[in-house]
Formats: C-alpha cells, structure tokens, sequence
C-alpha cells in the first residue's frame, strides 16, 4: 500500500528485543529462524474481521489482545512455547489513532511471551489481521486432540462463561445494566494466557484443546478424534461469582458455561494416576483447574457423546436449555 | 464461520500427500512440523484483497496462482526451497463455483513445489486470502538484500515489462485489442517460478530480491541495505517480442520494464569470479540470465543510486519517461 514502508517502519519495527532464534526480522523478501535442534515448531493461524469478530467503536487495544491471544491459546492447547509470529493486516486507511494503541497492546502482550513479529504484510483493504503464529515443543510432547483414554478425567482451567457474559454486554446495550457488565467485558477480550500451564501439562495431559467455540463444541472435537465419548457434571463447571450474578441464574450460568466461546481457557484429560498430580500444578502457575468429567467409552449407537449430568443424573443439553429462561439470547 | 468444518473437510483437507516432515496438518489447534537440522526457515506473509489486488471478475485459478506465487517468489528471493504453508480466507459467503477453481489452482501450484498446506482459517468477511509461507534454506547460505560488493555484476531473470502490460489490459478495456493483449494478461497472472534458479544461486549469487515493485524500486532495496549504488545499462533490460509489439516503442517498453511490478522475477548480483557460472546455471535451470548493469560506489552526495545508461551515456529516469509517449498511463 502507499507509505507501507513507513507505516512499517513507524509502528512495527525496532519494537522488539531480537530473539536468538531470529537471524533477520522485518526488512527482507523473507524472515529468517535457526528452530533449535529437538523441537518440533506448532504453527496456528487466525483472522479477525472488523464486522465479524469486533465492532468498529472497539477499543483497538482490545482488538489487539483479543486476536494475539487466540492465537497463543492455540499455541497453549499443543504445549507449545511462544516463539515467532507474523501479521498481515489490511486497513482501509492509515489511522494513527487506531494504529497505535494496537500496536502498543500488540507488543505489550508479545512481549510477555518472548514472541518476537518477523514479519507480515500491509495491505490496502477492509479492516482485518490474520496472525500466523509459531511455538517450540520438545519432540514427541505436544498436546493433540487425540490421545484421550477412557477412564482419564477431564479438567478445565480458569472459569466458563465470562465471556459470553461480555459479549453479551456488548450486542446487547440493555444488558450494560446487569451486574459487573464492564468487568465481564474486559473478560470477554483480554483472556488470561495458559501458556504456562500448557508447558507444566506437557508430560501428563493425554489430550488438549482450547475453548473457542465453548466447552461442549471443542470436547467433542476432542472425543472425536480420540474416538470415546464423556460425560461432564454440570454441578461442577467453574462460574465465577461475577458471571453467576450477571445470569442471575445458576442454570443459566451454567448453560452459558457450557456453550461460551472465546474463552481461551484448556480444556485437557489426564489419567488417574497422573490427576493428583494437578493440584500442584495448579498452585504453582496461579491457576484454578476443575475436574468437570471422565472420558467414556463410546456406546454402539452413540459415538463421540457429552452425557451431561446434573448431580449424578443424565439431563439433556436441550432440557437444561429450555429450563433456563432467555436462552434464546445466545443463539 | 458457519459451516467452517465441512468447508475446511471439503476444499482443504486431505488435497495433498503428505511431507515426511509434517507430523500433523489440518484438524488440530496448530499443525506440527520438524525441521530438518542444519537448515534456517525462511518465512514471509502476503495477503490479497478483492478490489485492491484482483477485481471481482477474475478467473479464482489466476488469483489463487497469482497470491500463492508472489509468497513462493519470496522464497526464491532468499534460495530457499518450498516446505509449508498455511492460509487465511475470508469470504463474503460460500461460493463453490468460486472457491472450487481457487483450490484446485492453489493445490496444484503447491504440489508442483512439494509445498503442503499445513493449517489455516476461514472466516466470514470481504473477499481476502493472505498466505504464510515457509521454506528451508541450509545454515548460512539463504541469500539477502544486503551482500551486493563494489564491482559485482547486477543480473535478472527472465523478461521484464510483460506484467506491467497484462494489467495495463485488465484496467484499460481499450488496451485489449493491442497486440499479444490476452497473452500478457496471462503472463500477469502466471509468471514463471525461479525456485529452481534460486537453488542454484545459492552458493554463488551476493544479493537477492523479487521484483514485485518494479526492477527499479526493488533494486533500490538492495542498494540501501548493502550501502552502495549501481548503474543500469537501459539497453540491456530484457524484454519480450510481446511487451515490444504491445507497447509499440523500444523506449516506452524499456520505462515499463524499470517500473513493471509482479514480475516475480529475480534481481540479484554476483561477484566477476562467479559471473561465468551463470552460463551453465541458466541452460541448467532453461531460464534467461541477463546482466543489465553493476553495482558501483556510493558518492559522497549521492547514496544508493541508480545511474541509468542509455548505450554507455546517462539518462536520467524522468527524461526517459518524458520521451516516452504515454508514460501517464502507468501512473
């Protein structure tokens, strides 16, 4: 685009502490890495669009964060370190008021991460950033999808819900009134990063995945590829006091947890033997860790199934949604 | 998106054999892949957009070759060799008869590389496709901007001009019925890959760039970053029968190849030892070397500059340019 290379030169370069790793950054046809020898690299893609992820009055701090940080949870759900990252954004002009602060943000988050920008592209175009990011994970130790077992337990990190409770802030302005409204939204876009956990899961999760379309949809992606089926206790889903008031509903709440996307918390199985293991793990990189269910064996004529339990009992996802007033709402 | 999963199992997955160095593709938070020891990556994002970089009734098989090659160009750029790719795709709806042609374009130019599509996203929004690209390059020999020596020889490959000429078709309906019109258009589209000859220049050529802005601009490149400057011989620019007949004028063709973007061809220089070489790597690679001029000092007034020659004898660029009848077209 016009004035691209100031634009690059102005806002993306000189920003960053070089990592060892990076034997050129910006200002070539091409990046330049040396992957240390005995790691395997974990590469993830994701794009937001202005108009489909976020609003135009977004804080673009938020924007910002929001976007990196989906993508380092991808990283996290492999156990996967920070390591490089490239952005290719489009704008329809050059907006140093929006610029700036999303770099700032940008840079700030990257930071903390020892993630360093190698490169990207600017483009004349509708607003949106697609963020390819790259992690290193000991060869072998990455976390997938697929190495559930029957009998493993399954356990979440953090807490369900807030950020369906912030979006809900956001596209719906009489919600603005409910209770905690701004805290929840913050929550909806600046998620906190399981980086550290991820790494500490390494040797004893059996499967991982991060929540981005809620806990439901990506267990079974889990389940899927595992090929097993679970079954998850509503009773137990980790709902912050702040999301509880805001539903105002423990079913409520509950049923958001279960569906609330974008929530970049983890959400891993790990066996008997191994699970005492995680209360450790859980004081040592700050972070609550909830066992909401056990991987099963798939039944002949139901496979890759969540049997929800409510206290012990089956309910069905549909019952407990039509139990709960203004479930419609999320749809 | 909507329908992400069956969009993703149906055009994207499973399209490709599988590299012995990809221990997962699609289907999981991130792909895995081990490089190989002793190799560098090289790594470079470039993003197209509908209405900035296409027009809406492209043929999808042209922008998807187009958008892929322009990141396989920059591999070349710095002698690496294709490996991996993961893509971004935002599109306004799910189209087949669009998106059909655009993969099996896209997967077609990948696997004439051995290049596999590793991960990716897509998402709802204005028509973009933006392409990280990954290649290997041994330890040491990835060719850069910044090597080009006093005294070295200035080459490029290939014809310079017919780029500029296809897009002069495709803005200006009455340039269709110039000479060679639907062929140059077709070069536009689907210039030639120099991966082979970028492997070859690895042990021997001093600097490297893509001409993606214009032999002139992307040369300047170079200068800046290896702090000299050159001269270039006009007569020597090598230009096609058809960029001659379409522009009708010896001059004005020589002004379209200075300036002609998207060629993706290489600019590179290589040392007087080296320069015979050249010979016997062009007839290897069946692609045409040229040597249009050499990199000179810089003087003390005048840091990386371009002397142009017209026959051994100064001109400068904007006197070309005033000769050359319709030279505002290009603007």
């Amino acid at each position: 685009m016009s004035g691209e290379f100031n634009l690059i030169d102005k806002y993306f370069a000189h920003r960053q502490a070089n990592r060892q790793d990076v034997d050129l950054a910006l200002g070539d046809d091409c990046a330049l890495v040396s992957p240390p020898e005995g790691y395997q690299l974990a590469i993830s893609t994701d794009t937001v669009v202005l108009g489909t992820h976020f609003l135009a009055n977004a804080d673009p701090s938020a924007v910002a964060y929001k976007a990196l940080m989906s993508n380092i949870s991808d990283l996290a759900a492999m156990g996967a370190t920070p390591a490089w990252f490239s952005m290719a954004i489009s704008l329809p002009e050059i907006d140093e008021a929006w610029l700036a602060p999303f770099c700032d943000s940008m840079f700030t988050l990257a930071d903390a991460h020892h993630l360093q920008l190698i490169g990207g592209d600017t483009t004349k175009g509708p607003l949106s950033i697609s963020f390819t990011i790259q992690g290193l994970v000991p060869k072998g130790k990455a976390l997938t999808r697929s190495g559930a077992q029957v009998g493993d337990w399954i356990f979440v990190s953090g807490n369900l819900g807030d950020s369906q409770a912030g979006l809900s802030v956001i596209l719906n302005p009489e919600d603005a009134n409910k209770p905690h409204a701004k805290e929840l939204v913050s929550r909806h876009f600046y998620a906190q990063s399981r980086i550290k956990l991820a790494e500490r899961l390494r040797d004893h999760a059996t499967s991982c995945i991060d929540i981005s379309d809620g806990v439901m949809s990506d267990l079974k992606h889990v389940l899927k590829r595992s090929n097993v089926s679970a079954q998850v206790e509503i009773t137990q889903l980790p709902i912050s006091d702040l999301a509880t008031d805001f539903f105002g509903d423990t079913q409520q709440a509950q049923l958001a947890a279960l569906q609330s996307g974008e929530e970049y918390e983890l959400c891993f199985t790990i066996s008997k033997q191994d699970k005492p293991l995680l209360d450790e793990i859980a004081q040592q990189v700050g972070c609550l860790l909830t066992c909401i269910g056990q991987v099963t064996e798939n039944q002949r004529d139901a496979e890759h199934t969540i049997q929800l339990l409510r206290n012990g009992l089956p309910i069905q996802e549909d019952d407990l949604a039509r139990q709960v007033h203004g479930f419609d709402h999320f749809n």
